[in-house]
């Protein structure tokens, strides 16, 4: 096999639910080491269903090309055995609720620290440590309401709504992951690790930007603008209906896109229209095209449709449900999703990285195999022999009483 | 100055919009030195409105800390210093709408590997390069309809909508983030750079998750679900109006977490109730719950709502305004909103990185002075001597004819 960018890196992966193990799985995908450390019975998400196997397919799509074992920190041989871990660990990654649960453990940086100056403590966070909001408990949803974001999704006219996606979980975790890599780089140098925090509220902030812009610049606070722009400069912009019950996206930015639409769609009246020639005019009369767009599209079937645009250069897709988006040929060529087998589950597709280091030239994912995620305590005893010599008289007992 | 992990680390940053430039940014808030390259007249969105200084307010906020130049890559000469100054840089960032605009400047990787087998090529994309969407033009909207991110967002009975989120820009940008990082860790064994490309279809479709996974599991598609979750396993969960026409989110997500919440909004008949004590109960008759939790949140204001909440360990949140959400002095203090002075528009507030490596026990964002955005081409002069050891009598002609 090849050398991966991090096959020299071992992580102690205490993450849960989204945030934590996806920033793991980025780590795995690298080469690195990553071992899973859930507590007895199972990380939440783990548990989260009665499923197949003992564990939820969410669970599943997160945590391959892993190692596994729990690991009763709130014991005190178990928190020994943590210790003796991290002696031989160059990053901990954790998303507790909040920097007081390691610490109530007596596992805060320091502690840690001192067993391995060079150990990386990264810790996922809904709100920084010692802002007003540390205590604060956290979650995707709630993050993406006292985050402004909920108040710039959906319409004007109904309520504010999150987005689909769980974007607090996914934008705080890959910032969390450029985090590590630093911190590996900083080390290099020092030879020292440290301690990094990624708050949710923080890494979504700067995806405000289409709204904050304006209220930076002017005080203006738009509210909820559907899916047409904070401050339409131009149109058609937006989601237009077609004959077979599907949407298509349309976004004619410049003046050129118009005239190419216009084009595009053999609409001369429109094309000839001085008065809609320049973008501001178009923003001001969007209700008017809008209209116009819609007689067009509602006589086509979306794939027509799309082909006719595309076919002229104007930015446009296909609205894809999710099935559509999900079955896409696309995600395994690229290695989005892959294939692994669990026992109960038989075989399932899980997330790939979409970070890869291609060789030039490739036009698929060209991945080593990937190891399905973890059985519960799988590893233990191979862990706890390799790293820390321990053999099955001391492993046996700590067995028994739930320790490992 | 102490260190930092990247200022050894010399960036050519072709980027634009919000892609590239916010990846940019993330770099540069590290201590590279990033010379922002843009094309004669400069960036589009420095362009995007007749502003003050000549810069719009988008272009001020993404593009503090760097250098600026201006360069004609379409004129041979422009092109033959861009590839000058390629020996000299690590990282060349860029957006374009995909693969073959570099191609056709006859700047493609193995163009600039030629002249520094070192350097680091890093590309922002819509598609992945050689997928069958490679030519589909790309912008944070468009990707938004394909991916499946607008179908899963909104209320069933209203159209999808996007996300306000620019989660497609920013999802690409800081997975290229990591992905330069990982390249850069590369090369330091193996002593050559490479082309890394970072799709926003591939860096979204994670963030899919809650419900791609029931997807995945049982073809599951149930479409937008508004603020609740994709498959209800607990209830309360969504936003609830308060009477000063704000909305609270709350999220219970364990039995534990609604005996909390009962308790707290002293609601005795709900906490007795036998029929309600599990997370399926509860989610199967979460229309019932819902009202009931209106009923008490309507009485209330929304801080007095969510005081009573959080002091319980209920997960829950003001959903705040966007205006709130900007203005609240946790932005400035934890450095994701910073000050800068701009020729025409004074001090105004540019975006931090939410990227920090603090030293232990620093509850605010220590950081060092930010330079202001650059104005077309100021720093071209100074590079081009520093870098290329070009004096004025070389410059002035290039500078001339708007090559520089």
């Amino acid at each position: 096999m090849p050398p991966r960018p991090l096959d020299d890196v071992r992580v102690l992966d205490l993450g849960q639910v989204y945030n934590g193990p996806y920033c793991g799985m980025l780590l795995a995908a690298q080469g690195a080491d990553v071992i899973k450390i859930e507590p007895p019975g199972g990380e939440i998400v783990r548990r989260a269903a009665i499923s197949p196997g003992g564990a939820s397919y969410s669970f599943l799509m997160l945590n391959a090309g892993k190692r596994g074992m729990t690991l009763d920190l709130k014991d005190p041989r178990g928190r020994e055995i943590f210790l003796r871990l991290v002696e031989h660990a160059d990053v901990v990654l954790e998303n507790f609720r909040d920097a007081s649960v390691l610490a109530s453990l007596d596992l805060a940086y320091d502690v840690l620290a001192a067993r391995n100056p060079r150990v990386i403590l990264a810790s996922g966070r809904g709100y920084r440590n010692g802002s007003v909001y540390e205590q604060f408990g956290a979650m995707d949803f709630t993050v993406q309401a006292i985050s402004g974001h909920m108040s710039i999704t959906g319409f004007p006219d109904q309520p504010p709504v999150k987005a689909g996606a769980t974007l607090c979980d996914m934008l705080g975790s890959v910032h969390l992951f450029g985090a590590i890599l630093l911190a590996l780089r900083e080390r290099e140098r020092t030879g020292r690790g440290r301690a990094v925090e990624m708050p949710m509220l923080d890494a979504t902030f700067p995806a405000l930007m289409a709204y904050s812009s304006p209220y930076l610049e002017k005080g203006l606070d738009v509210g909820r603008t559907g899916n047409r722009h904070s401050v339409p400069g131009s149109s058609p912009y937006g989601i237009y209906p077609t004959s077979d019950g599907h949407w298509i996206a349309i976004m004619c930015v410049t003046d050129a896109h118009w005239r190419q639409f216009c084009t595009a769609i053999g609409d001369d009246v429109l094309l000839a229209d001085e008065t809609l020639a320049k973008g501001p005019q178009r923003a001001a009369r969007r209700d008017e095209i809008d209209a116009r767009v819609r007689d067009w599209s509602c006589a086509l079937g979306r794939q027509t449709a799309i082909a006719q645009l595309s076919g002229a250069g104007i930015p446009c897709a296909p609205v894809r449900t999710l099935g559509e988006a999900v079955d896409d040929p696309y995600n395994e060529e690229q290695g989005l999703l892959r294939r692994v087998t669990y026992e109960g589950w038989g075989e399932v597709r899980v997330l790939g990285s979409p970070i890869q280091l291609r060789d030039p030239g490739s036009t698929a994912a060209e991945l080593p195999p990937l190891a399905p995620p973890p059985k519960l305590g799988e590893h233990a005893r191979a862990i706890l022999a390799e790293l820390l010599g321990m053999g099955d008289a001391e492993i046996d007992p700590l067995q028994k009483d739930g320790v490992v």
